[in-house]
């Protein structure tokens, strides 16, 4: 079977409505990843994911090589085994971390806008802790300080041994700081680098605890036309199932957008594409405008964990739980809302969990915004499946 | 129909199984009471506690008429409808933070044991943040500095805003290292508080959010047996229908059990007893021998945030999944266990979550523990339905 079968597509435009095939269960598209970096979404267990209707998962193969290590997952079944996550699984290479460990310090930036709203300067936020050869991207450990070698071929070798059913290669994420000459460089180093993470794919088939895995290739460029439509053709040239869009995405979201289109207006329709990194409610619309099937973004759960909670029943998308607005509010967090959460807890009682530091607050918050994150993409599905094309207007529903 | 009902006595002993009837519901006793200081069991919600089979819960009222008010807390219904917790409340008056922040810190002992094992002299850890008075007792908030006064009159009207259905009044909990004087005038005045408070409750019958709440009398007298007896006799004669053990439990395991014999051996059977701030698996069925029926304590849920889990299946009945033994351990945390972290999840998983901080690990514990508490608590019960007496050796089953 097709990695990935388009089942509607929008008359006029690029948006499409789709399946993606995997061992462990076919995934919905256009569909949110739940950000698993250490083989757990932060405050909630798998049976959760499960009861949220939270389709897939990505874990990181950097984080997860420095703890527990591949091999420990390997020997306990491989992410699937060692997490109890039995629905489909992403890992991401490390490749991001290349960037927010390296240029992302020295450049003080995220990946599209400056770290410093309203000032377009970049300021350097510490030293790097990566050292980039052709070779590979050599890390300094956050755990211990040990310095450690990441190659194409062994990232292939540790997600072999994690055994997700979609698998990323080491790339180079560039800055929006970077030169047009670097990112050119770090552009054709990562086609280099993509070259062999093939190879090693094909020597290590069959050898890892899981069947099934397929490779994506990563296009990167960053906001330079030329630079991502070249990367785009190459990098589904070499055969690739699969494409994700990485790296930097320029120094607004237009410019983001921008790189979007550029992209997929490359690649060949059946190839399922991965929009690494990304996903507010507006950049995902915006996104899967032009033909983008999947993302994965730290975004809701880190801004649940931090008190910002995702409503579609609001104007704006989210409430700032913290704020001593909703101390006595007897509401749930969004009326329209079927979580836990919203089900059995005012605001009021959110609000006071949050503030006392109760670890209660965590689950609860992280339960709504992915269940909110799971609602928004089933009703950007419904929209597609209408032939319609997305608008968040249309998304959210003000009560 | 009277707040207690014993169902079986066990011959020649003071142990019994028995019926606590509150408005939202029986507690089967001898039961774990888990603590919610703050409105919540930490790290799980309602939902968690109902399936996990926890009958009933014990917040703490110092903790909250600090934040978020009691005042806040009635006007969204109380501790039940603000917390979503549906079954019966406990509230303890503040009275023990007398002590903790008190002649706690200032002797560096905790109830029982020196705060230092193996060594019998305390030392002082801090500056009190209580200043004692015969009104009442006015605390330095924790919070922001502020000097809060709580006396016996307005715990009770705090306690009939937060409208638990078994109410704890205001007491002085002295420590281990206070002399024989000091804990005779603190006991004499905890009596007087108890007349007051008593006083105060009547005055605020059906004022509160909830009907039926009954109030305690709490025991106090240090490790002296006269003292402890005559306050026990003088409590329950001042009408109180249950009574809580509370205050200072001696310098040893041996002196906390002579206490709750001292106090037990004066109570009328009839009456249901609570020993405060109690419950490793060894005290509680050591009290429960002696004519216990209720415990809380923050031992099960604080040791599960710490790394240490409860088995019945270890002779030990605990292990401590921080340890690199469980790096690759495939078993459950106790095999004979059936909460969600041991019918989903590997020791190895746990120990990786818990080394990486992972705050789904906390759920995860504190499920586990309070689980196990509850099922050692359904053993001491099934036990005394049999006319046994129960023995830890009897209820843990290491495999």
């Amino acid at each position: 079977m097709a990695l990935f079968s388009v089942q509607t597509r929008v008359a006029g435009g690029e948006a499409r409505r789709g399946l993606l095939h995997t061992p462990h269960g076919d995934i919905a598209t256009p569909a949110f990843v739940a950000v698993a970096t250490r083989a757990t979404v932060r405050a909630v267990s798998p049976d959760d994911l499960e009861s949220l209707g939270v389709q897939t998962v990505i874990g990181n193969t950097y984080h997860l090589v420095l703890r527990p290590g591949a091999e420990t997952v390997g020997s306990l079944g491989g992410l699937h085994g060692f997490s109890g996550w039995r629905g489909p699984w992403f890992t991401d290479s490390g490749g991001y971390q290349v960037f927010s460990l390296g240029a992302g310090k020295e450049h003080g930036v995220g990946k599209v806008a400056p770290a410093f709203p309203g000032d377009s300067r970049p300021r350097p936020q510490g030293k790097s802790l990566v050292r980039l050869t052709e070779e590979g991207a050599v890390f300094r450990s956050v755990l211990d300080g040990s310095w450690i070698t990441f190659t194409p071929e062994s990232v292939i070798h540790a997600q072999r041994l994690l055994g997700a059913d979609l698998v990323l290669p080491l790339d180079e994420c560039t800055s929006p700081w970077h030169s047009r000459e670097y990112t050119q460089n770090a552009c054709e180093r990562t086609h280099r680098w993509a070259k062999r993470a093939l190879a090693a794919w094909e020597e290590t088939a069959d050898t890892g605890p899981n069947s099934g895995q397929v490779l994506y290739g990563i296009v990167q460029g960053g906001a330079y036309e030329d630079l991502r439509r070249r990367s785009a053709r190459l990098i589904a040239g070499l055969g690739f199932p699969g494409v994700a869009i990485g790296g930097s995405l320029g120094r607004s979201k237009q410019d983001m957008f921008q790189v979007v289109e550029w992209v997929t207006d490359e690649l060949p329709e059946d190839l399922p594409r991965h929009l690494l990194g990304i996903g507010t409610l507006e950049d995902i619309v915006q996104a899967v405008r032009r033909g983008v099937d999947t993302f994965d973004c730290v975004a809701p759960t880190r801004m649940a964990r931090n008190g910002t909670l995702l409503s579609l029943s609001e104007p704006g998308g989210r409430l700032g739980i913290r704020t001593a607005r909703y101390r006595r509010d007897t509401k749930p967090v969004d009326p329209a809302c079927d979580c836990l959460a919203c089900r059995g807890h005012s605001r009021a009682f959110l609000h006071h969990l949050l503030r006392s530091g109760e670890l209660t607050y965590y689950r609860l918050a992280t339960l709504h915004n992915l269940r909110t994150m799971v609602r928004f993409m089933s009703g950007i599905r419904a929209v597609l499946a209408d032939g319609r094309t997305p608008e968040v207007r249309d998304l959210l529903t003000p009560g």
